[in-house]
């Protein structure tokens, strides 16, 4: 299974793009979770950051977002995944 | 070139995953443009919704996300760019 990364509101783009980067490069696909619009927002721009680091490697990112429910302190949530992997 | 639908923080994503699948279904691909965290947001809910319009007609639908500049009221914004089309 994909390494699950996840995002929050505070989370620096750019940090989160050399993890993604890390993980795809290990594991070919990777995870992001992101919960509430900040994080989402977060998520997205990592992703188009990563693309350009992998971009010289011939590997074109595409990100495909479903929602999950994840429990938080009992509480159920809807949180977003965004699959990424090569194209 | 594809059409590009403008989301905001306050578009709803049912209705903007409807007018999305139109275009796919009539382009086979389209972009959305969203400028700020909630309109991301809001962009990326509509995509995940509209995987799945499409995915009963086989189309396994992905997205690429890319930063661009727009200009609104004389001053230049960075927004983000959804390329959404089947892989």
């Amino acid at each position: 299974m994909a390494e699950v990364l996840k995002v929050s509101s505070d989370s620096k783009p750019k940090a989160v793009a050399g993890a993604l980067a890390a993980v795809l490069r290990e594991h070919g696909r990777a995870e992001l979770q992101a919960i509430g619009a900040g994080a989402v927002n977060q998520a997205v721009k990592a992703i188009a950051i990563t693309r350009g680091f992998v971009a010289p490697n011939g590997i074109d990112l595409i990100a495909i977002p479903a929602f999950t429910k994840v429990e938080i302190d009992g509480e159920e949530r809807t949180a977003i995944r965004f699959l990424v992997q090569a194209r």
